[in-house]
């Protein structure tokens, strides 16, 4: 029986790089290059094949896929050569790309997700399905006494009015359905007790938040660096030009305020005190979906002296998530499967605001990781 | 009873920020930053203080230490305030770093080399001495029969004509005089199989090669994150401008190749495979020991994805080493004072081009020092 | 007979390295580097030597010069030997940067700065006064109508409240004292239609605004370099991180958006066209007095090819700025003596947002220099 | 009547992207971005119409043009879309770009040279042609008594072996064609005495050395940038990254030095001095058409302070050369018209290495080449 993976924003950028990406691998056309659960030291009967997932989503936008997945190729982003050769495929997914359904309270709203889901489920009798978040980023939420309970949250949907965001009305779709959920975005998600709480209750294991592909990703080797070296890192500051859906959208200052943070808690956890120094984003539509991000560190090392390091970052932020959106849907599919529920924190390794108390060094989170993956092996 | 270190080379740049270095620290004048021996999570009692280390060594230049020392701080490489507040404590240094000795044979010579250590170790009460080579890089040397057998070594040695290169005449009268040694640079040293066996035979340990501190440090952490995302690195080019005396030095092209070899050994033993591109050190003397390297890191991703990262360093090559050369003293004393003898191994985490059969990936070597630390303290 | 330069901001960075490097220059001991009026295409007769140059000025601030210059020294902007050397010259100009006069009106307050101009003057039988402001940055103005007309501003000044910003009422000052003004910040100094009326009435010249010190002089040759070539700019986006006094107060947004239009100004005067992409400016203290600059420039060349440059400039501002105060301060005094008054429009080439319709091309601006330099040895 | 381009090296990628180019334009396919003589400034009715050049030339290799356009779209040089939409037009093109001639002596091989230009120009009905050397950069030829004079040279020619550089065998070949020459290589093309005595007594125009694409171009503007700050360049080093054909041949030391001779020396003669530091290339296959070059400058300002500033060009070098060669050859051919002849020195503008005794600056150049544009409309 396959695996399904169900997209909240299953026409954007990410979504159909996934899709794109998992169809060319079954068919022969592609590596798995960039996938992490491909390396030998990390790939494991658990997971189900790449070839074998199932694509289904919602999203509000109505382009097709094979539009989109030319944009992406003039764009750069993947080869023309795939895109032509996966039109059959890509229209066996097409319908299962629905419209976002709303009704009049967000309970209402949740059920016919949850629907959605479930019918996608029978349709292709899959062995379970797992939700991933790849929409655009919410601005931060108004808090909600709901948000700590999972009863008061129930009645509280019953009522009209937005108690949850979207992020998290589909983690609440996800787990009433007993589906798994992953946020790859900076949104809420999971994140609130309510929802916590749930997901223990139907047993079901979530991941997140905010794949790391770029900058935080570098960030991530470079702190701890400066760290086991006994350098003192005085200023950190990074600039982010990035054009594209996403970019459009981080440049909304509630959304890009999210982000932000998320891309600097990497440093203080690493390094044990916050240097000087903030994370800029920045909207330039030209750039589109290749951005370029420069950090400037400077540092001090014995006796005082100054110095200083900076980085140029030029990736395809599309390119860089697709793999790890199918890394991650292997691993919440198999951990779900082994009985595991709740926070999957060793998952830290794919996240720049990772859930849990957990390191922050990407060294420590990948063996964090492979322990993990020895134990789903093991299970 | 203290510790001693005996420098090859006590009047260059190295040598010299580290006996200012570990002077201030021992006169509350400087903190640890850059010593890593001092981080929470390695420091050992099994550890020399650093107050206590005490310093001689031999050079061929006369130049007086205070006068090393106030170059220095015009260059920036230490703070003019220092060397103002040690002029006494530099001075007590001073008749400790003498000339070279020279006689008709290597032999007599490292029988003099020998001489000036036991004298220094006696006159002090030390308890051990490390004997650190930071004299400037040499070729590769001409290869020898005697190279292979400690035995025929010795009697090649007496005879007139040079057998050894400086660096491993070094190591060969530390070794006969119970003493440690420790390879900063990419000399030679100890890594012959003749001088391996005199380690053994007088139970002495010894550690190499090539102070890692600056652009190879950054790679060590780059690599392993490349090849932890399954991301293909198609080039890796590096540019090295450096001045000073061992800017110089490096621009010889005998010196260059084995630099440059020991600078590009991480990419393939971390990522598996040798991406495209070398590495260019170039001798530019304005720019004197604040070396800048500069890399091109061009990668592919998901379905093919060409993406690229570029970096620049701006490191004072001796402020990064000087800390280092006082870890490496004290594990290494503290290693040959719990009975280690041979190639400390453990000891990558230091080092460009390091002993043994290690990881090369900067975590994975931190790994294996804090568990080296730890075996200490239990000892 | 000498000249004066009255320094509004004279305790300030920029003004102490002005003050340090002219008096270096009469000892001897340092040489005109950075000072575009000796080079040899320039060098005039018509010139006051910078020899002979006197200073003065006001600040609020009571550091004295010596302590000024010794933290600059400390920072890596003048040489620690220099102040050394000029304790004694630095103590002569000591009480000649007096407080900043207050009084109930602007009118009265005006009058105080003019008597004190004059005093200046008359102490040191100075043949001309040449004001310059390099105080901090002002947030622009509120408008007032009697910005439009000399002789309602004289009306509006007499009453309490503020009329004109501090810059602006220095160029009042040093117009009814017979004076020239150069405003090296972005400071509304003598643009108001009312000073350029009095500036005529008294006939004295004047010069602005905001020194071209780093990122702005590097724009103000490579976007002719595109345009030049036919090349589509696509994107221009800069970064720019800096500490110091300035830059705490160009943190301050009011101050920074002043900043940053008259930092893109160059673009779009010089390619016909605005490419995408913002300046931003970011407080970091650690950086001190070392800008830091990163630009990131995408083109479009031949049949749509994408192409990019980045660079980074890591200038000294203070250093950068001085030498140009003093190439003002002598062009200006020439201009004076020569009987020109009104806007120096030749002197775009200082400035990043120059007085009148004039070429941002930096070698079209030296045309423009060079041409008024001749005119004025002609005179 | 229209204008010939024959182009030494016609199947390579700067002569393809000129006539995809200049055949995409003509069928409005694309527009002149990149064309230095569309500009307003310079555009004049004594050009020959872009649409109205025709296309001949010799080539070693036998790749057909649709191939290697192909191949240029693949590379991201050209968009796809322009080669699929002018396959007939490059067929009509691909028969007369011909095979290279060779035979006994290179007299006969400069004769049957100039017998296919004489045909090319026959079979259109051309009005002039212009030859335009794009094929690889040689290395620097022996020097042979016959280079001096012209009569020497003839006989010289008529004897077996090789006395000319195959570039320097087109411009006689051309020379004795009554065509004018364009050496858009570091090659040796016309630089010989007896070439340039050739040139005049056939009254014909030629132009050179060394297309000014991407790094030099910038440097002709930064290099004037400090120069008329009167800052002091220290240091320029610079590393060029490069793939393509040309990476490969520049690989070879020979060639390697004549063209990092030919990109210093803008430096010297811009800055009189000549600043520490070298020009490196080095051919990395990966980087394929899209050259990157990093270039660190250090310079000190006012009081000796020392700043850098660092830039990396990432510019596709045929898609830069391509308008370029057109731009020459509309110019040449222009001038040819007008009835120049020998070194046209006021289009330094675009060589790195130009003919005679002229200004490095782009800006002074840029006011040669105008004045140059309009004694051409007024002949």
């Amino acid at each position: 029986m396959a695996t399904g993976i169900w997209l909240a924003g299953g026409r954007g950028s990410v979504a159909v790089t996934s899709i794109v990406g998992a169809t060319a691998i079954r068919a022969g056309l592609a590596d798995t290059t960039g996938c992490v659960t491909e390396l030998p030291q990390l790939r494991s009967p658990a997971f189900p094949a790449i070839g074998e997932l199932v694509f289904g989503g919602h999203d509000p936008a109505s382009i097709p896929l094979c539009k989109k997945a030319e944009a992406l190729a003039v764009a750069g982003v993947i080869p023309a050569r795939l895109v032509a050769a996966l039109t059959e495929e890509l229209a066996t997914v097409e319908p299962e790309i629905r419209p976002v359904p709303a009704a009049a309270t967000q309970l209402e709203t949740a059920a016919l997700i949850a629907e959605d889901i479930s019918a996608f489920r029978y349709r292709h009798s899959l062995e379970r399905v797992v939700v991933v978040n790849v929409s655009s980023t919410e601005p931060a939420p108004a808090a909600h006494p709901a948000h700590a309970d999972a009863d008061a949250l129930r009645q509280a949907l019953g009522e009209p009015g937005a108690v949850l965001p979207a992020s998290s009305l589909y983690a609440y779709a996800a787990f009433i359905s007993g589906c798994s959920y992953i946020d790859f975005t900076p949104s809420t998600g999971a994140r609130l007790p309510a929802l916590d709480a749930l997901a223990h209750r139907h047993a079901v294991p979530y991941a997140g938040h905010d794949g790391k592909t770029g900058e935080t990703l570098v960030k991530s080797v470079l702190a701890p660096m400066f760290a086991m070296r006994n350098l003192r890192v005085r200023t950190w500051s990074g600039t982010n030009l990035l054009g594209g859906g996403d970019g459009a959208n981080l440049a909304d200052p509630g959304a890009n305020a999210a982000k932000a943070t998320s891309k600097q808690r990497v440093l203080g956890e690493t390094l044990g005190y916050e240097p000087q120094g903030n994370t800029r984003i920045e909207y330039v539509d030209d750039i589109g979906d290749f951005k370029t991000a420069w950090d400037l560190i400077t540092f001090s090392g014995f006796l005082g002296t100054s110095m200083r390091m900076e980085f140029t970052w030029h990736g395809c932020d599309s390119a860089l998530a697709a793999p790890l959106v199918l890394d991650l849907a292997r691993l919440t599919a198999a951990a779900h499967k082994s009985g595991r529920s709740g926070p999957l924190t060793d998952l830290a390794f794919f996240f720049k605001d990772p859930l849990g108390s957990v390191p922050h060094s990407l060294a420590e989170q990948w063996a964090l990781l492979a322990s993990f993956v020895r134990g789903l092996a093991d299970a």
